[in-house]
């Protein structure tokens, strides 16, 4: 089969790869039939993750068809349309119990998605069945929901989006439109996307946000608290992961707000006494994408949610290296793929 | 009238100070009739608060009797015997309704209450009249709750403590153990008090703690683990405000946990990326006491809860520097001055 490597930064190849069998007695085989990049995909496109030992399989996206599985899976069978998180979560521990299958006690990592065919272990607390076959906006749709969209909607979540809430979102990828479209269907009366890009800032009204603002930094916290009599947000969405943008967030929210963080951090060092004396409620880590997926393939099959449109561009699977480069560049907010 | 003044480090004295009058309509002026000395008063008596230029006035836990108010007071009246938090709160302001009263748009900090007489900017907001003269009993849980115990319940507040959960208490100062009796008071099923003191271990257990670890650091959270099947505490309490601490409290945490910290951050410095993945829910900052005020008073005046028992010594006034010599070297849990 197909697979996608990394050599190193700016180094994307596909290749020919052995196509995964079940190891486990617990794991699933999937056929791929959409995939995508990731925007954390692009610190180490960037070499920004440190020194890489010879190629690494890419990719924790993914929406497919069920082609085997191990002795003991009882909830997903041979044929099924499935989707799955990054995080392997068995759904039955006290973590995944308590709402956070991201920490699994038995969790793990999906790594090697952009291909033709991927092994899921944990296949029975991972997996979601939907309901058939989906349509080709659908499987955009659910390509989102995959990831970014469980993302950004952990970080609303988190950010305790609702009725009556002023909602800022501090940056405009993919994950930071998601929470747009997050806090959105959560309720929140205000969502303020913080953005400067002209091409996301029509995807965020689109997606339900009523402001925008382009200052960045002290400037931009100025202006959300101009916005809010001088308050503050009741909610802030940390969706970069930068020192800038976590400062941004945390001085952007009320004392005794919340601050969901979803970027993954990149040599961010947080001052105990600032955050002590801001007195904001901060959670983030990697997103427990798996609690919110039967709710995601309920509104996408009933057409109420489009998270698909934060795809500006779709390749190939031998195209990919074409993806990551638009990415890179900014020429596309994220890169769909599409598996023949 | 007599106050108390830190002249630098190890240096306090009380001396002859001009008794304060009321200066802004929406001031009052107490007659103090209990006060204590704060573990965070040790902070520049220990020479860690940097430089300090001339004498400064301390103290900001106070009970007292209305001496005189304001035009514009409205909720208290002289005779009236009050109690009020450090924290000066209007009571109106949007970050006070939204139940943080220590961050007022109109606030501030009281400093200067271990003093015969102290004057209250915002008394409207800020102090809560009590049912009638208390006993001398009631007047230490009275002195307590000014602080401490407001301090550690804000802790175990935001540490979620409630029916069926596991919390964790770093910290066997006064407020350490203030938070074990809120969690009690919440109704935690296991209270763990990380402590290695016989006395403040056995205050912990009056207070309601079912367990005591006495390892710290590394070895404290594998203890902790250890307890809880591998998964760590649903809560921790942090109320020491070292690096240390801060860092045993969020490993002792289990994944999607809450983390309330109230210890004042010296010298703390997180790590994004550590945070990110222990995704554990951070809050803490100075207690907004102010709002559990009127449950407490009704507490004591019922004799339900004791908080006064953190006082393992108390002095006059006119000895108070003995008292913060008996804290600083570990003496006294905490010390009360009685006045006459």
């Amino acid at each position: 089969m197909k697979a996608t490597f990394m050599y190193g930064p700016g180094d994307v190849r596909v290749e020919e790869a052995e196509k995964p069998r079940v190891v486990d007695s617990t794991d699933a085989v999937l056929k791929v039939i959409s995939t995508c990049v990731c925007g954390s995909d692009l610190w180490p496109y960037r070499g920004l993750e440190g020194e890489q030992n010879g190629p690494r399989t890419m990719g924790h996206e993914y929406v497919g068809i069920v082609e085997e599985v191990g002795a003991s899976v009882e909830n997903v069978k041979v044929g099924d349309y499935v989707i799955g998180s990054f995080c392997l979560s068995d759904n039955t521990c006290p973590v995944c119990e308590a709402g956070y299958p991201s920490r699994c006690m038995h969790g793990g990592f999906v790594g090697a998605a952009q291909a033709e065919y991927v092994r899921i272990p944990q296949a029975d607390g991972t997996l979601v069945v939907m309901p058939g076959e989906p349509t080709e906006e659908q499987l955009a749709d659910l390509t989102a929901a995959s990831d970014v969209l469980g993302t950004g909607w952990f970080a609303a979540d988190e950010a305790q989006a609702g009725p009556g809430k002023t909602i800022v979102v501090v940056g405009d990828g993919a994950v930071g439109l998601s929470a747009v479209l997050a806090a959105k269907q959560l309720g929140a009366e205000r969502i303020i996307a913080m953005s400067r890009h002209a091409d996301r800032q029509a995807l965020a009204k689109e997606f339900g946000a009523t402001d925008i603002v382009e200052e960045r930094g002290e400037a931009g916290v100025a202006k959300i608290k101009e916005m809010t009599g001088g308050v503050g947000a009741d909610g802030v969405i940390e969706a970069v992961g930068t020192q800038e943008s976590m400062m941004q967030a945390i001085s952007a929210c009320r004392p005794g707000g919340y601050v969901g963080y979803v970027g993954v951090a990149h040599g961010v060092q947080l001052d105990g006494g600032q955050l002590f004396f801001s007195e904001v409620h901060l959670m983030g880590g990697p997103a427990p994408v798996r609690k919110y997926l039967p709710e995601f393939v309920d509104l996408i099959y009933k057409g109420e949610i489009h998270p698909g449109k934060v795809f500006t561009k779709t390749v190939d699977l031998e195209d990919i290296a074409e993806g990551y480069k638009a990415m890179d560049e900014r020429k596309a907010i994220k890169v769909r793929v599409r598996m023949k």
